[in-house]
């Protein structure tokens, strides 16, 4: 604190652009942001940089094309909710595995800040081949595989797969879709429904 | 057979437009199309009426707004297919409805045919209010409402939505987002494991 704090407010005032890693931020921001409002498609390398307050040409020179926005834009919010997720599954006992996994899920979706880029994902994957390519990257190989590594039964691949499968769609019905009653029903009224069907799936017959 | 194939071959040629029954129809088969091709924001009456072969302002004249069209669109393809799976739900013993339920929604979106105007509406209702709306009223009102009347169990349009929702997003990973292993698995596996979940979640605990 000592360290920076005065640092920061000494320093003299530079030009956006001039201020990487802030300048570099502000564009996967703006990238989340265009994204999850717009989906892929809608969205452009000029939009995100206008969001940004940047250039065109510096969202390109930090991350190529718009496709490679995408995946860092993601992949930044995705990457520790990935992390989480896996440390979740892969602590604590196994026979409450669902309920752990049911609520981070959940969580990140109840949170107004983790919702953004989960939104940017379903929006731009269901929509475009590019942004499903980076979903199946990012989801499949990173973290479902993983969990299912831990798990002693046979496909445990496909069970990971039908347990996220229906927490994709409670997501979809409820903060997408917005169908009533699940849109507004109480979360522990949903979880306690949905946390035994997903530990059905990963350890269950 | 013998009635209406001769008439036919010694119809005299008309121009489409004015053919009204059968460009109403190839209106509303070019609209499924171009909406589960695109989504519904990229989606104009104006592609509509080239794909279908027709001035823009015969589609404007048959159904109205690009919103109007839409729920035209999905509606016949929706209705019967609601119907179907309300008559499923509402025949046949209670204990085995998770079953009959998976099914005849696999059997919809393995067939190419009912699976474009399935990706029609996933894919326009994900990203656009408008669609979403077009989803809500058909989906919960006309179906998920009348399935749930006839559960005997507390909470039956929520479980009904929940049981919907691991089918939507089974649907969603296998159909949309094409995530392995569950886009290539058997169907018949895929069934053995979501039917007992769909059953848990209508008449279970």
């Amino acid at each position: 604190m000592t360290d920076t704090a005065p640092r920061r407010r000494g320093r003299p005032s530079r030009t956006q652009s001039a201020d990487a890693p802030a300048a570099r931020d502000r564009i996967l921001a703006a990238a989340r942001e265009e994204f999850s409002e717009r989906g892929y498609d809608k969205t452009s390398v000029r939009g995100i940089a206008k969001t940004a307050g940047v250039d065109s040409a510096l969202v390109h020179h930090y991350f190529g094309t718009k496709e490679q926005v995408f995946e860092a834009a993601v992949e930044v919010a995705f990457s520790p909710a990935s992390l989480k997720v896996r440390d979740v599954v892969l602590e604590g006992p196994l026979d409450e595995v669902g309920e752990r996994m049911t609520r981070l899920i959940f969580g990140l979706w109840e949170n107004p800040v983790t919702r953004t880029p989960l939104l940017a994902i379903v929006r731009s994957a269901v929509n475009n081949e590019t942004a499903a390519a980076v979903f199946r990257r990012l989801v499949a190989a990173q973290l479902m595989r993983r969990i299912a590594g831990r798990l002693d039964v046979p496909d445990a691949e496909l069970r990971t797969e039908l347990a996220a499968a229906q927490l994709v769609g409670v997501a979809m019905m409820r903060y997408v879709i917005k169908i009533e009653p699940v849109a507004s029903a109480d979360p522990e009224q949903i979880i306690a429904r949905i946390a035994p069907v997903v530990q059905r799936h990963l350890t269950g017959p």
